[in-house]
Order: structure tokens, then sequence, then C-alpha cells
């Protein structure tokens, strides 16, 4: 598709590429125009009907829609502007530097600026941030007759009106209506009769990972967002709360291998913001490592009695390592997805004992079969390498499995109990483990 | 909350309980019971209204379903089935044993049965297991008014109203009609006027995955499902979509920790289940493992020529382990969010190569301060160290980056190249590097 359009547009064959275009979803459109060249981007979204024209834009990645802006005249600008939610509005404002926000709010009329502003001052990753003012609200005393010509009349520009919320004269939230229930119900029936009062709502304050969280939980298409004093203030509709989902999943992933989460795609991230997100890790993680440097060093003369002890050190804090990830990372997602919690602890600690005392039998057996059979290495040094793997996969489990759980009861993000740090922790353990296993079975 | 009903059951307050119930919502009440004893579990279900008990049964995990449909007589499972939705229905079969399914089966209305086994007879994974058959179709000649009619006679057992398929006589599809539009439009226009006809749809046998990223790039309420002959068979909901996406996170998450994915919770896994989702991998990477040892037996003159040197194996090691792991699992989610592709290999390679140069620099230089600083161990050991790990975290960055874009582009999964199967390769690669640099500038 990309390069049809291309082709088309080096043959200015204009005519075709509308025909093209017009017939394209919004979401492809966007990623395409991406894609072209920076100087055949304004020409490209000049051809698209007014009102997909103002769909792509939202879908649009905030560089292209740099690109755009800048290229527009007042009134192109004015017409997007006027189309976009406030929700979109604001991520905009966001992302673009200070002088296109001044064009962008200069064209806005006042009355949405002011809801812009209102909802800018609230915390980044709060449902404020994240909310939208265009939903349907009725009152308690309207008709379902009523309701339907309110949503008829206001409807076109709500972000959604499949939900619509039942307020009172001091904007409090009473209950909510669905349009189902709206059409399913007799038509002189009054809001209160039929209104759902178990709302369930977020606070403005609240985190935006709360906020994707029930909707995951409740199956909601849309949630309401109350201030202090209980007032509705904005809702949140579903593909906002799934695109906070990936967020926070990726947020996860990045924590989990030692990497300082952001928001931006990789590629247009510079050399130095990723240097920036890794390096702390980085340095923190090497420093932690030269104490198990410092165990070898300790350890220095038996090592120098029985060498071939040393080939085997990369293998054993491998393994450990990997025993200690798998169980760390088991244990923060469920953590994150609620499948455990505190109170699991010493259910989690009996089985990942047991996962870890079958899975240290197994590979000690592999191994103490290849020892034997292939490195002949003899029978002391294979009885010590393959105790000091049982031993060093049941601390590693343990380690990861209690860490996770450990950091969130304080408070930490449990994600960072993940597989670098775990490593880091069991390379030392499964060193003296070795060590001292050693001592007693070879008595050096 | 929880306790508060144990503690009304233990008075046997019914009467208390059954007004603290009929206010809670049914997600919550799900969880609450799950976590109820087993005997408790029938006599809370029964103390809720009837239509809530059946939205908190869909709710529950299948351990708790299970518990009830066994203590449910005839009529009581009769009447959950007639309230379920097919594709609930069908996961409820999937996950009970051969003769609680037969006792469903033989509750369920034939009509509904040969819908369940259509279903059944799917792919696992694939969209046509997901879909439920619940949509609202329209006819192209049927006016707004027409449209509303049928809404509201069929509209109660639906799954989602607000998104109707105009179909044609054979079941094609031809458009589809938002509700929204159908408000906002004329009492007496024809579908075929207002319907969009540039519908995106998925067909019965693709990939759940596609399925959940298409909701993702085109925030839809509903997709429907079609079949080889481009027959509307059912439709996918944004909230099974939202469940799918959270799946697939975990998968993700779990094979890039060395885990066979599993869509069980981890307390509900047996330990032996538990052991062979993770066993595989350690033997695997184990095996891999000891190829390092080789490395370091194959240069064991030079270690007991500079035994220190083996006390930075660990730091090495880790340090390179833990660079590669930050590329690859950045890439693995940047393949994944379709933020990177194939096409993108040298602009990755050339960003992955610059910040590994910087990582490396800034490593190796707090590195050396130390070495020379504090550990002592002269000129030529510490320029040994620094340069391995520069060079050490160039080949991880590298290695950790361009592996993930290989395996999906030879049709693997990239997920499996995250940290520990790179930290294996990247172990070798610095030990090898190690050495060669020792014989350079410590000539051993």
């Amino acid at each position: 598709m990309y390069d049809e359009i291309l082709e088309l547009l080096g043959k200015k064959n204009y005519r075709e590429l509308k025909a093209l275009l017009s017939q394209m979803n919004e979401a492809d459109i966007a990623s395409i125009l991406e894609e072209v060249p920076e100087e055949a981007l304004p020409l490209l979204y000049r051809l698209l009907p007014k009102e997909l024209a103002s769909e792509v834009f939202v879908n649009m990645e905030s560089d292209a829609q740099e690109i755009l802006i800048r290229a527009f005249s007042d009134t192109e600008l004015r017409e997007v502007i006027d189309e976009l939610y406030v929700d979109d509005a604001v991520d905009l404002i966001e992302e673009m530097p200070a002088t296109v926000v001044k064009r962008i709010l200069m064209h806005t009329d006042p009355e949405v600026r002011k809801s812009i502003n209102d909802i800018l001052k609230y915390p980044e990753d709060s449902a404020g941030s994240l909310m939208t003012i265009e939903y349907v609200d009725l009152k308690k005393y309207m008709t379902v007759d009523d309701a339907f010509t309110r949503i008829r009349r206001t409807g076109v520009d709500k972000e959604t009106i499949y939900v619509c919320y039942v307020t009172d004269e001091n904007r409090k939230l009473l209950g909510l209506v669905t349009v189902k229930d709206l059409l399913l119900s007799d038509k002189s029936k009054k809001m209160f009769e039929i209104m759902e009062t178990n709302v369930i709502s977020v606070n403005t304050l609240e985190d935006k990972e709360l906020v994707a969280e029930k909707f995951q939980k409740y199956d909601m298409l849309a949630i309401p967002v109350v201030d202090q004093e209980d007032r509705l203030v904005g809702i949140v509709t579903f593909d906002d709360a799934m695109d906070v989902l990936q967020e926070e999943n990726t947020e996860d992933i990045e924590k989990m291998a030692a990497i300082t989460p952001t928001d931006k795609p990789y590629l247009r991230m510079s050399v130095f913001e990723t240097w920036k997100k890794r390096i702390p890790w980085l340095l923190l993680l090497m420093v932690s490592a030269t104490f198990t440097g410092k165990i070898i060093t300790h350890f220095e003369k038996a090592l120098q009695a029985q060498i071939v002890l040393t080939s085997f050190i990369p293998m054993l804090m491998d393994t450990g390592g990997n025993c200690g990830g798998q169980s760390s990372v088991t244990i923060i997602r469920g953590l994150s997805l609620g499948d455990i919690d505190y109170r699991d602890i010493f259910k989690v600690i009996w089985k990942e004992f047991r996962v870890a005392f079958w899975c240290g039998l197994t590979l000690a057996v592999a191994n103490f079969a290849k020892l034997m059979l292939f490195d002949k290495v003899g029978l002391l040094v294979s009885a010590t390498v393959c105790l000091t793997m049982v031993l060093t996969i049941i601390f590693a489990k343990l380690v990861g499995s209690t860490l996770p759980i450990f950091a969130k009861r304080i408070g930490f993000d449990p994600a960072v109990m993940a597989s670098p740090f775990i490593t880091t922790i069991v390379d030392a353990i499964s060193l003296l483990v070795y060590f001292r296993v050693a001592g007693i079975i070879l008595g050096i």
C-alpha cells in the first residue's frame, strides 16, 4: 500500500491518490503518513477528505503532527483543533514544543482552552490527566425520551454516548444509564428509576495504572472520574485504558531488564537518552558483581589447589541466575495481575521449594552423568558440583520468589527485583555454597 | 469486606448478608466467593438475587465454578446456563472435566448446544474460538426505525448492541452501523445509506493475538469475525480483546524468563506442572553454559599465571549479560508493539553500537579508577579488564539487539531471545575476549 501511494505521488496522480486514501482506515493512513518523506506529508494530508483528515491527525505520532502543524495555515489548524476531543488535545500539547503549543492555544476557543488547562494541572500519570470531559450527563427526573433528545442534541461531540451519567445540581454523580438500558426501557420511565446507582469510579488523583486495572476487572466501556468532593469531572474510555495497559506492561518489562522506563518508542530516543536509561542500573549491578569477585579472591588458594573447579563457575552462576529469574518473573507477573499477594507468601515459598528441589535434582543428575562419563573429573569433584547445583537452585528460587513480594510489601516496585538483580545476589550465594561444599567434600 | 461477610455467615445472619451482597459489584463478589471455604460457597451463591447470580458466576475462576455446578440442582444449572453468552459457555466447557461438561450440555437447549459445538471446533487461540455469536444483524433496506425495533426486540441477549452488522441474504458482511449513527440519523434513512462499508474484520482462523492487535490499532468496540467465504459468523468484544492482550503480555514475559508459557495462574499450577514449564530451558541453558566452562579450561594455564584475573570473571560475565539483556528486551518489546521491524535492522545496529560504546566507556572508566585506587592490581591488569569490558558490552548489545530481529525474520518467537539465552552466548564471548586481551596486554 505504501509503495502504491509513493508511486502515485511520484506520478502526481492526485486524483487516484485521493480516491485510494479516502477508502482507507484512519489508523492505516496515519501509519503510512508517518513513513513518507517529510516534504510530502502536508501534500498527502491535504488530499484527505476533511472529516477523515482530523481522525488521521489524532492517530499520528507527535513528530508527524508537529511537521503538519508547522505547515498548516491558521484556518487549517483551527479546523483540526475543533475536531479534537479534549483528551487528545491535551496529549498533543504535552508533546509539542512551546512555540507550537502557543500557536495551538491561540486557535482554540476559550472554553476548550480552559478545559485543556484544567486537565494539564493534574499530575502526570493521574486519572485526571487521562480523562476527557466530553461525556453525556443526564438529570434524575429526565424521562427516557428526554434522555434520547439530549443525546441526539449533544452526542455528536461526545467521546462515548453509550454510557451516560446522572448528576445532581452540584454535579455529584448519582448513577449511570447505558444506551442499552434506555433502548430497552419504557419511554416514560425516569432516570432515577432505571439508573445503576452502584457506580465504579476513580478519583482524579489516582494512578492511571489503577484505572486500567479497574477496566480489566469490571469490563467497562468507560469509567467516571470524580474529584475530592465526589463531583463528576470527566470520563476515561476503554481505548485509552487499553493504551495505559500496554504502557504499563512495557514499563514492567523494561524494569525487569534493568532499564529505567520511558514512554518514547525505541527508534525515537537519542543515543544519549537510551544511555541514560540504561547506565545507572549497569553501574549498580557492576558494583554489586565486584563482591562476587571478592569471594573468588578470598578462595584463591582453594582454586589453585583444584583449578578444574574454576571451569564450573560460569555454569553454576548461570543456572542459579536462570532459576532465580524464572521464579522472580513469575511472581512479579502474578503480583501485577493480582493472582498473588502478600498473604500467599508461605504458599509461594513452599511451592518454590519443591519446584526448586525437583529442578535441582534433574539438573544435578544430568550433570553428574556428564561429569563422570565425558569430563571424567572424578567422583568427588562431580559430587561437589552437583551438590552445589541443588543447593544453589533452592536458594535462587527462594530468593527470586520472596524478594518481589517483600519489595511490594514495603512499597517498592517488585518489577525491579527481576533477573538482573536476582542474578547478582544468586552469583554470590552460589560461589559461597560452592567453596563451602568443596571445602567439605574435597578438603580444600 | 471479606471478613465482614465471613462474620455474618458465622452468625447465620443471612438477611443482612443478602442485603450486603446485593449492593456489591459482580466482579467483587466473585473474588470474595473464590476465597471462602468450599462448603460455604453454594450457600452464599444462593443468597444472591437471580440476575446478579449468573453475572457473578461468569466472573469466577473455573475451580469455584466447578464446585458450584456440582452443588447445583438441575433447575439451578439450567438457569445459569440460560444466562451465559455463548463465548462464556465455551470458556466454561473448556475448563470443566468431562462429566461436568456432559451435565452442562444436557441442560443446554439444542440450538445453543449446536453453536457451542461449532465454536469448540475452531483451533485453540484462533479468533473463532474467542468469538460470540450474539450480535445484532441488520439488513440493507431496513430503516433506522426498523433497526431500533430489531435492537429493542433482540438486544437484551446480545453481548453488545452498540455496533450492528449489516449482512446480505447469504450472511455476507456488507457494513456496520453504530447505535450512535442510528441515534444521530434521520429515522427514515436506510441502512445502506448510513452504514460504514470499510469494515475491519478478522478471519475465524486467524490468531487471537492479531485480534488484540487490531483492537489496539483501530480502537474498536467489537470486531466482526468472518469465515473463509466472508460470511459473518460472530464478533469479539473489547473486553475479551483486553484479556487476550494481557495473556499475550504474560506469555511474552514468561518466554523472556525462559519459561514455557501457560494460561493457568501461578497458585493453581501443581509443582509438577511448574517444574515441567521450567526444566527444559534450564537443561538447555545449562548445557550451553558448559561450553563457557570449556573456554576456562582451555585457558587454565593463563589463569594459573595470573590468578587475579579469575576474580573479575563474574563481573565481566554479569555486566555483559545485563547489557545484552537490556538490548534484547528493548528490541523484543519494540517488535511486539510494532515500533520496530526487519527494515530497521541497520538503524538498530548503529544505535546500539553507539549506546554500547558510551555505556562501555562509562563502566570502564569507573572500573579503572576502582582497580587502580582500591584494588591496586596494577596498570596492565586494570587495562585488560577495562578493555575487555568495553569490547564485551559492544558485542553483548549487538548480539542482544540483532538476534530477536533475526528470530522474528525466520518465523521464530523473538521473545525467546531474551536475557537467559543472550547471557549464555555473551558469557562465552566475554571470556574469549578476556583471554585474548590478556594474551596481548599481559603476554600470557
